[in-house]
């Protein structure tokens, strides 16, 4: 029974907030015909401040593909292994312990894989398998998930680390002047993440079934144009729609699994925007509430891509409020338009429950990653 | 049990024999002060010919990372169709009886990746996963496989599909001059493979075990650089050495499942080049005749990266010399540098043996697709 443990989170320490975005996209803007729907829509998101690496005077220069790539590795070294460390030290792990390294980003690309990396520095053995996904964007979060689980279904006693990885603001590109173009770059942020996945013990959700669904023809509608300047993110605008058709493919899941996706005790949702939130709530029948914990990663962090499932995982834990055996929905969602879902259940490790019960996790040091933007020297 | 059944196998339809390498490089590298030690260097592959996607003239010119990319795009949807039917043919199945497509391939990037359109165009189920793997290089052949295995060992009733597309000559970069980079480009073709591992049934190399290992410390020997032209190759001259770390792993991992990897009945190996099959041979202390499916990849194609393997285990099943139980050792190598090692038994599926036995899966039409370059309209 494979447990995925809480998620450390961490974002970069530049801020910028929703009334700086509106200003700056008035003022870059200022003689685009679609300017006020664009900051409607951005105003409609729902964030209020996202996490950058760089202040917003760099990243609003593009200094290349080139440069962005080196830019997008350095910082990856400079900040990943903080959460891998945090990561294993909630699940009660070392890097030994670790026998595959889910690694999920989709805005930058590097061969080897950061895994190479990570294996060589960080303590983990030789014979790690490596699994990096850099072409499921913001559903990988979920594949990841998924991934892990699979492999400690085929392997009992084997552990998982699942990290994502995501500097969106190194995909921001000043020439792309569509409506969705303008929305991403109020919407997306950086961050990243890592959890464990324990195949035996450890406290957090233990993972039942996965399921993915591809929306049948819809894969243009959120997609990268590879260029010489880098990825360009194009958004149609029936995506916030897509709620529609993927509330079936939960209900199924849960339905294969005797479960009622609409009366579940916890749901970890992606973010993509707040229509997505809204919209699945009202299709599945749950209350707004149910959300909360992917709607505080929107409105805190912004879009984090593939590592909003596991922020808004890491702020269950941290709310304390599950109760053992409380069943639960984990859906990212993403490019495709891919779902990867998952069902699993609240489980307390015996040795957690004997020491200091849930509430272990949720201690105020565990919080100050997540709430403490890095400073990286 | 898992069994990798038959890969279907295509090349592009122009050629290149080494000969005209050899002349070009002469041509275009007169002045190089190291052009005798590439030209010898480009020799000693033992390359004869290989096939490219376009005349060698197109190739030849840089047309930029955008038209490259859509080349890339239009090229994988224009070939890839053909080697997935007739795999998911010689394992006997339809699209829709496969759980989870891996595509492996490092040569262009699309997000979403191809198998969001694979499923939309050929029939496979909405529920299909898809892990499109790009940063492992040559390596991903072999992690494909492993990946397959660990998934239908979580579901044994399942099946995988597994598809390794590349363009290596998309990656040809004019300004690169090293030695290593001239040497690449007389190495590297284009081809692709697809096979299908069955859950359950099946003809071929049954998988008992696989394993990963990362050479310490190599990192920076096979990358890319990511450059706003395109896919930069780097190739470090200490990697054709690296069979000496890397024998021992493969004979761990044997010893692991109680086999010695010197006295196996088959060897798929990845042909990097031909330093990696000679020391190979010898580390392992197995005659060079046990590579001859590897080295006639070389020979015939070139390296074509994360297919080599898959194409090496086509021309086992095709020479039809493998007795049922018959055991054998895969491996795929690439960037890390990283080895994604397998063990496996042949075995004949009871319907197949019923029928006309091993041989049913080495006839005529078989070898049609692989030997015949595709032309695609």
């Amino acid at each position: 029974m494979a447990t995925l443990c809480r998620p450390a989170v961490s974002v970069p320490e530049h801020v910028i907030t929703m009334q700086q975005t509106l200003d700056l996209a008035r003022t870059i803007h200022a003689d685009h015909p679609q300017l006020q729907l664009a900051l409607r829509l951005m105003e409609n998101t729902g964030v209020q401040k996202r996490h950058l690496l760089r202040p917003i005077e760099e990243t609003l220069r593009h200094d290349g593909f080139d440069v962005r790539n080196r830019i997008y590795e350095a910082e990856a070294k400079a900040r990943v292994p903080a959460v891998i460390n945090r990561a294993l030290e909630d699940a009660e792990l070392r890097a030994a312990d670790i026998d595959v390294i889910i690694y999920v980003s989709c805005t930058g690309f590097m061969m080897p894989s950061l895994t190479a990396w990570l294996i060589n520095t960080m303590g983990f053995r030789s014979d790690t398998r490596q699994v990096p996904i850099a072409q499921l964007g913001c559903a990988a979060g979920g594949a990841a998930i998924n991934r892990a689980h699979d492999f400690c279904t085929a392997y009992p006693e084997a552990n998982a680390l699942i990290v994502a990885c995501e500097f969106c603001s190194l995909c921001y590109q000043p020439t792309d002047l569509g409506v969705g173009n303008l929305l991403s770059n109020g919407l997306f942020g950086d961050g990243l993440a890592a959890a464990v996945m324990r195949g035996q013990g450890g406290t957090g959700v233990t993972l039942e079934r996965n399921g993915s669904y591809l929306v049948p023809d819809t894969e243009d509608w959120i997609a990268y144009d590879v260029r010489s300047t880098g990825f360009h993110f194009k958004l149609d605008k029936r995506v916030p729609a897509t709620m529609e058709p993927l509330a079936p493919a939960l209900k199924d899941l849960a339905g294969q699994h005797g479960w009622d996706a609409s009366d579940l005790d916890f749901y970890i949702i992606h973010a993509g925007g707040p229509r997505i939130l809204d919209d699945l709530s009202k299709f599945l029948g749950v209350p707004a509430e149910a959300f909360r914990f992917s709607r505080a990663t929107l409105t805190e962090y912004g879009n984090i891509a593939s590592a909003v499932v596991l922020d808004a995982l890491r702020r269950l834990f941290d709310e304390g409020s599950a109760h053992p055996t409380a069943r639960g929905l984990l859906a990212g969602f993403g490019p495709g338009i891919t779902a990867e879902m998952s069902l699993g259940r609240w489980t307390v490790s015996d040795r957690a429950s004997e020491r200091l019960g849930t509430r272990v996790i949720a201690d105020v040091p565990d919080r100050a990653l997540a709430e403490e933007p890095t400073r990286v020297g």
